[in-house]
């Protein structure tokens, strides 16, 4: 009767994990609506190419080797792709025995495939933030060079050397050396995808017409807000199995209540970051500004996603509204450096996944700041390092950047062949 | 392994009622969209800001006060809030302790924090049926001001009259004394969110050229109904974790059964209405009307929402019919009455919501008529009340309607600074 | 104590099923997207209108009379409607006992009304796949009318020899006779909405100016691609109840192992898909091509859905990849032949349904290509049969095509009575 238990909780834990990893999964379509909001309606088509592109790319080049890289499972997946076909009885047997040495309120037992699931997603996440960032100006086919660079091969580095455990090339080791902590990804997943964002970012150059000669930072506004309010929901919704999932079992009393808590907390967060740019928008732009507001809620899930299972609801709900505060002067710091990120993301994910791992250790004891800074500069170091050596060769292979009349005349024409929204604009 | 059972339990009635938060969650994209669909292009970005941003406080203030209103759970959520952080051992032993006590097939036993994460998304959602009807031409910060008052003391009031089984001000007890029965909130929440709704309407007045002086009803047709469309089906799908998480408790054959009925029910009941709408409209107006179709849906789903659990998937298909057929009067008649209401809010959620509560008694005989008829009416007295003082105490203060050149150039570059289609409109 | 883990069990599977289902249901809104951004502008409230009112439809329909005719529940759902109101002892006595036949590991045991609502959204799926075939020419009261008998009979009818198990007209029995293998409808529900269409397409004849007189094809751009990718990344993520669903259990190893694989392996399919409609349009536009893209994301996902339990990741990823080369083609050879499909469904679901129906004896051993080509037909022929002579006497009776100034004015007006975006396109 004790297997019939296992079986039960295997499944539950299973079950936890896919519905999680569809959620995260949901959070691609996020950044689409998101970022398709966000840019003008003659780059849009574009924007909406690069999201569906990447996130299959991702899929397939994480399931090829980035796993393998990461984990150590296999290139082709050699060990869990043939569950579906495996001896049942053999896979049985040997999910029990691990479930008994586990033993309940133990360590996680559940499907390969779900966890193979469950992170798959999360490569691509890493990969969508990057494509808001170099939106309205970036040659199509060079960035999904790129995206197969960075998910085969540059986030699973930094993923082997956190979650994957393994030292950094044999140095030191993050997680046992220096007590480095990130629960759900804000600087393994966020701050990663942001440091690849502004490597291309500054080897793209601003948008024509952005910055004035004298100076001046001209507004270019979204096409489409509904579609980004729209993305912004999804993506708070999805992050519900980003940092839920990331607690890797459910099945007992002292899990399924960290799971909640973490719910709670995510949510606390996002309406944290709300509030706070709200107000902070009104009080400098005398506007409820809703893109200030929309990339608060983002500032508030990052902030929470290095440590949501340790703070209580009112604190997380702190650290969100820290995070809705740092995006907005982030966002302005950028645009005076000409550093020109249509979306915000370099802000949102970069910037406020830093706040999030620093603000760990106020509420988690098993994390320093030492540790902390530690891990940010290996993970920033790393992916800046390798994505503008990637961007670079790139640039000199087959350039990253359309000419300026493609720029003006929109990238959807060119690269993709067809408008967005062909009925609704002047030519 | 009695106690690994229960451990089982305990994980599985806690996931369900997250991934039923998650969806409850998802409905406040669902009123965003719906919302922003049906409304001019030009107060689109206001009702996206006031929509994101009623969520948001309306968990910070659920969290800081309105749950200890309702439940007595501490402000600050102090029995709650501390959960993550907790000694686990003393956490687990007691949940292992309740439910034992509780016995299989008996009382609900889960993590509080999932218990919270399910009761806020339920205040977002009273709250955000305030936000269509008074859309195009309040000012957003008194509807700001209204959202605090509403989710941290008027909805939780009548919320502890019910769901927390306080009496009212000492007077008389709904449950107790009339057997007063609203399973998952047509009441409680819909006709509560749609009360408060009407008392600002009232103050606020029609927009500008709704109404003819002739008597006529001019069509104010909303900018993007693809848009609307969405918001309904995000609705339609949040609502099966609104009424199906209502049954409170899943882990057992006659919990999850009943949770699997009101699934079912709440689907029948969303068809029956559309399938009415569409016909009534098509008799009176000789078109398949989209709006009112939509709205036929939503009025399907609030008709059910009181008592998903008791009727046949026949007779909630009928009960949802009614409510489709009573949406389209209620919508007429209250343009007949010069009640102003751009997204039929009322109607739905209000009108609807009293027949949900009337229909109660014809499947459920745990219910009366009469018991119905005085819980309506106190929930509806008490709601409306309440917010109707709130809105003039708003309107004396800080004024709730802009000037009438914000109306007519549109309440987005007043209030929010930005337009939601920058491209799409002409001057 | 048994009988509580058979309990937990039964609650489980149960709501496995429901949160499988609620994710299909999604799907409908997905379709109604995808096809609302690939019309014009002015047939896009009819087709919003047309998919909301089609579920509603299939819901009422096979709730009444479909789900008797093809699993024999009893018409009205005599055996599940009253689950809700039933003597609930009896009916934990008796899904104990059916626990204890099935054995753990062994057949499945839940809610009878988490079954039909599982079943009931895979009616809709079919026929939201005819919606977007006979799109911006079919009179709106003609396509509910096809709605109705469709959900009630056609697809019932086939759906009952194939799920139901039963023989196709006492002649030869599809499972048995031949091993027919269709894991979760790539023919049964696609392949079968496919023929329905491809029916009507015929009997309906081109858009006016799709095709020129001297052979050449006319692009007819959709109005609002962020909309059409929305419903790509809906059906994607929906997809996952669709064929994770359709393991019909999960509580214990083996099963919960196959459900964590189907969901690898349906992602895994749609980003090969997605992958190989890029290159494939590359090669031959020049572009990359969005719609195409879009198609490509779909047709690996209807690929797949016949055999997702059995290939590993990577074979997968071919079976998508292969549904996203040959949508491509297929699409380019009807318009050669004049089969004016404005979104595409025929080819995606069709023709692709088709190459996943044939693709499944590559993986698994019980399948054989003969047996597979004579499910196929027979589902092919009877449901285009049994369509066309639908569509023929709608055809009679009361028309099916609108007039022709109709057509160039655009369905939404005379249809539904309003525009869709009535601010953002010129007269």
């Amino acid at each position: 009767m004790e297997d019939q238990i296992f079986q039960l909780q295997y499944a539950l834990d299973t079950f936890y994990f896919l519905v999680c990893g569809a959620l995260v999964m949901w959070m691609a379509a996020g950044f689409a609506m998101l970022e398709a909001g966000l840019v003008r309606s003659k780059n849009t088509t574009e924007i909406l190419t690069k999201n569906i592109v990447l996130f299959a790319i991702a899929c397939t080049a994480y399931m090829v080797v980035g796993y393998d890289v990461m984990y150590g499972g296999g290139i082709f997946l050699d060990g869990i792709a043939t569950e579906g076909a495996a001896d049942g009885d053999a896979m049985v047997a040997a999910a029990l025995a691990a479930s008994r040495e586990a033993g309940f309120d133990g360590g996680s037992v559940y499907s390969d495939a779900s966890d193979f699931f469950f992170q798959v997603v999360f490569v691509a996440t890493a990969m969508s933030i990057v494509s808001g960032a170099v939106a309205e100006r970036m040659k199509l086919w060079a960035f999904m060079a790129f995206a197969v660079v960075m998910t085969a091969f540059i986030y699973p580095m930094e993923g082997s050397w956190t979650w994957g455990g393994n030292s950094v090339f044999g140095l030191f080791n993050l997680v046992d050396d220096f007590g480095f902590t990130d629960f759900a990804g804000s600087g393994i997943v966020h701050m990663a995808g942001a440091a690849a964002a502004l490597a291309g970012v500054l080897l793209l150059g601003a948008r024509k017409g952005k910055y004035g000669a004298n100076g001046q930072v001209n507004a270019i506004p979204g096409a489409n807000l509904p579609m980004a309010t729209l993305g912004t929901f999804i993506l708070w919704m999805g992050w519900f199995g980003f940092n839920g999932g990331s607690v890797l079992k459910l099945g007992d009393i002292a899990n399924s209540n960290a799971v909640a808590v973490v719910f709670l907390n995510t949510n606390a967060a996002a309406a944290g970051g709300v509030v706070a740019a709200l107000i902070v928008a009104r009080l400098f732009f005398g506007k409820a500004d809703l893109t200030m507001i929309l990339n608060g809620a983002l500032a508030g899930l990052v902030a929470i996603t290095a440590g949501p299972d340790t703070p209580t609801a009112l604190m997380a709900a702190v650290i969100g509204a820290v995070g809705g505060v740092i995006v907005v002067f982030s966002i302005l710091t950028l645009d005076k450096l000409k550093i020109d990120d249509p979306v915000g993301a370099i802000s949102v994910h970069g910037v406020v996944g830093l706040w999030g791992l620093l603000a760990v250790p106020l509420t988690n004891s098993g994390a320093s700041i030492m540790g902390q800074l530690v891990g940010a500069a290996t993970i920033f170091i790393w992916v800046f390092g390798a994505s503008f050596i990637t961007w670079f060769v790139l640039k000199m292979v087959m350039g990253i950047r359309v000419s300026e009349e493609e720029e003006y005349e929109g990238v959807d024409i060119t690269e993709c062949g067809m408008e967005a929204y062909p009925e609704f604009t002047m030519k």
